[in-house]
């Protein structure tokens, strides 16, 4: 398995859980501290900080180590790699589809045509 | 839970794994059988119909019941609804950037104003 498809893994299986991807979300508003991630959930310090870990080690996110406060940051460039990966599929799929739809209207025409 | 989390939590699930990525990767260029899409892979049928389970059961992918062959389809709307996801994200976090870039920008054009 190479570095890419491990990193792949890693970022898809940290992207698969409502709560880190919530936290996500808060930290592309901006950095946060681990108190602040946790208030909007009914969940202990100790399951929060779970949940930072699997985004820690996944890259998406990093922490300073500034006191005791430790405010946490997301590494965009890292959600850059996942939707690269699914936009070069999705687009691949896409054109498919547009190749189909020009070749069905070319069909069209050319019946139009010889029966106009 | 709402039903968008559930669909995200299993889309993101099924990419996080190479060998079902590189079946959705397959499938993005067109549909196959099972059989045409065990061929890059050192591995079993029914090793595979398990990833095309996992693959299934998120709407990712579709099998048609024509005769014994029921090649597989990407569902590729769903891929948009996971890059969507990802993307705004991102873009939000690109966006501070872009917006901390530009303010210590005029801090520095100011500064030079007043040292010139």
């Amino acid at each position: 398995m190479t570095l890419t498809d491990q990193r792949l893994d890693a970022t898809f299986t940290a992207l698969a859980d409502p709560t880190r991807r919530a936290i996500v979300a808060h930290l592309a508003a901006g950095d946060a501290t681990v108190n602040e991630l946790a208030a909007p959930f009914d969940m202990s310090l100790p399951g929060i900080s779970k949940h930072l870990k699997v985004l820690e080690r996944c890259g998406l996110i990093s922490r300073t180590r500034r006191a005791q406060f430790r405010p946490c940051h997301l590494e965009g460039e890292v959600l850059g790699a996942a939707v690269d990966w699914i936009e070069t599929n999705r687009r691949t799929w896409a054109e498919r589809f547009d190749k189909l739809d020009a070749h069905l209207r070319e069909i069209q025409r050319d019946g139009d045509d010889d029966n106009g």
